[in-house]
């Protein structure tokens, strides 16, 4: 059965999951492998579930008072300089432009890993007044890193991104931005992606170049690794006493604003495919599914068949991204492709089907056959659709819980590490030095400091030393 | 007044129309300058007209088949080396990367000016079979080109655009792929831009570096300078050639399929600004204008009128993109900033249209005031909207009629272009020599060989040798 030999066409989680994680890639054809070393190439079905991403959360950014920009690709090695600490950290990854034809620049400029220096710069013209407060900017854009080890949408020399920036009166109102859109990002990843997120704050080692804050949200993949989905940050007035921002108050006095930065990327693509991907490929949340129901006509040839395919087919339109696959390929051939692609359902009629007034719809997550009224259908699709989002849903947060320990000695922890693939919450006396000790030791990263504490023990598991934090460990991606 | 002094703040069309250009682009906020020289801040307004434009763009690339896609940033100088043509006309103007964090590459890598050896690359690796074919494919990014003077959305370093490219079985479908998205750049011009254009096909002189036919749609600006607004190319097999892609036919023989590119860029904001703007600033076709009507409260502390705008605003969302501007500026200060915006209808309500169950609506382009009947108001609007659009087309194809002159020798073209700006059209021998000789002689360019001919003499304009064919001539953005 043609089912059976593609099935077999990719590695099978168990055997290697880096392996069965490409192979997804390719067979779905998300992605395809570019001559530009270390970049990738996506292609039409990996495209469109980023714009249904893009579209999601744009919405969202609108909904909440921000407006899209464009800023130059280009940052003047100087502009790059002005930030201490965010030059540090990122100089040593940025791609340099030394050239314009054939003449060699006066200044080096980078291709941006990151917009904060050209926001900030823009912000110095644009903000004079109270009255110019706050700014509520997104930017949708491609930024490069120069990795050394890339793999399609978890790291690649340049990818796709939105990049928040704002500015705002208040370091009040500036943390209160950062906590609004790290609770968007959550919301995202857990209503549309089908995601659960552990949300909380990174600590200091683990922060972005440059902020006083850095919030995430981190989700659990199939193999036990974390994928950190989304950052927020605060930056308090350090950028724009850097940059020279300056606003006059109500009270006529020069003020530095305060400012944010928020940002998520295609990784979130990477991110779906390991939380609810199979042995059988993709498995997609309806929200972001290119094609979230397919019609497949069974022993076409019969009379009527196409026709009721078809029909079905112009009344799912309505409430669906629905595809009729009418093509020439055999109905194995055809399952086994969408099945590959993670198209949430499948539709299948036949003649029999036809002479009952129904059809079988099949579910991809569980692989649940259902029979459905034809005259129902319009009604019962968006609700299959919704079931297959919770479905998905409460399966990631039973094998997160099923992957997640409590550990309270360094031992407990360098055996799980070693063993028990999957989150490690342990408390933490908040030295940046015991944060190193457990990475040389038992090779985890703090993950973050969640919001939501609990208490494990009274003592740091590193150093025994009282200790008041409940922190999530783990590998990461 | 308020009004008066925001008029008096941009420099008259008559004056000096290209600071006026960059007044607009300033005083209207579409655009900021940067740190990146030749680079452009597109500010939140001016960036939601190009949201619009990717909108309107991207549904007719969908609805005729095209799906998205998204290719590397960078191509390395051997990649785009392989197609002489090509590289002949596009090295000369890349950003190269030379270096990632403090280690030089191995290979320079430019900034991609534009993407079909990228393209093609892919395509080597994706196209096997005749079933393979066609594939049509589209991608929005940004792309660099070093120009040396540069003016906000007509000519910058960095541009963002939109670039097809296609690849079929046959000759005859690639022509018809060209056509068919030139028809497609034509309809969103005159449609949604109101923007009247000639279509037609470029000389060999004025081809894309590497195309076989390159087809064009030409604007005229106030100014009487040619702006091409977007461009259509039938590739042939010369590049599949040169990047050795291949597929096999029916009959089972390898054929070199044929290739097309076509791509309109930002360039279409400065072409929409220059074609029906005014001396109050921008003037905004409905279509892509971000607001499409504001409504302006009158004595606004007057019990009543605040309630009865607010009503207006939300009768209006639901058939217009409608703003409400209840800010404690004054309504001439308000008049003056929207029609600095180019907002196409402004709503005026005071406390006696109150009384009278009525309002104010003050169309942009010709300041027609509409007394319109409050319950009338949302089936009038769009209806004005669709005016707006209308009498802007009128307006932009009267102008053109009128700066279009017909000359028979090079004597009236010389005179033609030294006096009177706008197009020029005459008739052409065929040869490189003449074109280059009018560009000498009358610095005029050759716009487009105009699918609509005219004979307006039987004999070439510059040399007198027989000529069959008529052009479109004109000094160019």
């Amino acid at each position: 059965m043609a089912n059976e030999k593609m099935v077999k066409a990719i590695t099978s989680m168990e055997e290697d999951f880096a392996k069965w994680y490409t192979d997804v890639c390719i067979k779905a054809e998300l992605v395809d492998y570019s001559s530009v070393k270390g970049c990738m190439i996506i292609r039409p079905y990996g495209y469109a579930i980023w714009e249904n991403i893009q579209r999601i959360m744009d919405d969202h950014f609108k909904q909440t008072g921000h407006e899209n920009v464009y800023m130059p690709m280009f940052i003047p090695e100087s502009l790059l300089q002005k930030e201490k600490d965010h030059v540090e950290g990122f100089a040593p990854e940025v791609a340099w432009v030394t050239h314009g034809g054939d003449e060699k620049l006066e200044e080096r400029l980078c291709v941006r890993p990151t917009s904060e220096t050209l926001f900030c710069d823009h912000f110095k013209n644009i903000v004079h007044s109270y009255r110019d407060l706050p700014k509520l900017y997104n930017q949708w854009c491609s930024v490069v890193r120069w990795e050394k080890t890339t793999r399609p949408f978890l790291r690649s020399r340049e990818f796709l991104w939105q990049e928040g920036h704002t500015l705002h009166a208040t370091a009040e109102e500036a943390k209160l931005e950062t906590e609004q859109m790290l609770n968007v990002y959550a919301k995202v990843a857990e209503e549309y992606f089908a995601m659960p997120v552990v949300k909380g704050q990174k600590t200091e080692k683990e922060r972005f170049a440059g902020a006083e804050a850095t919030y995430t949200i981190e989700a659990l993949m199939h193999d036990g690794k974390a994928l950190q989905s989304g950052t927020s940050h605060y930056f308090g007035d350090g950028f724009s006493r850097a940059f020279d921002v300056c606003y006059t108050d109500k009270d006529n006095k020069p003020v530095h604003p305060f400012q944010t930065s928020w940002g998520t990327t295609t990784r979130l693509i990477g991110a779906v495919i390991m939380t609810h991907g199979d042995d059988n490929g993709l498995v997609l949340p309806p929200a972001i599914a290119p094609i979230q129901v397919v019609v497949v006509p069974i022993a076409s040839h019969k009379p009527g068949v196409n026709e009721k395919a078809e029909e079905i087919y112009e009344t799912l339109k309505k409430v669906s991204r629905v595809k009729l696959d009418n093509s020439d390929q055999s109905p194995g051939w055809k399952f086994a492709e969408y099945e590959m692609k993670g198209v949430p359902l499948r539709i299948e009629i036949g003649p029999r089907d036809i002479e009952n007034g129904c059809c079988v719809v099949v579910r991809r997550d569980n692989r649940e056959k259902i029979v459905v009224a034809l005259s129902e259908l319009e009604t019962k699709i968006p609700e299959l659709l919704k079931a297959v989002r919770d479905g998905l849903y409460e399966k990631a947060l039973e094998r997160r819980a099923n992957m997640t320990y409590d550990v309270k000695t360094l031992d407990e922890m360098k055996k799980n590490a070693d063993e028990k693939p999957g989150f490690i919450r342990a408390m933490w006396c908040g030295d940046r030095e015991c944060e190193d000790k457990l990475k040389e030791i038992c090779g985890v990263t703090s993950r973050c400091i969640p919001f939501e504490q609990d208490k494990i023990s009274d003592t740091c598991v590193c150093c025994g030393k009282k200790a008041d934090k409940m922190l999530y460990w783990g590998k990461a991606y």
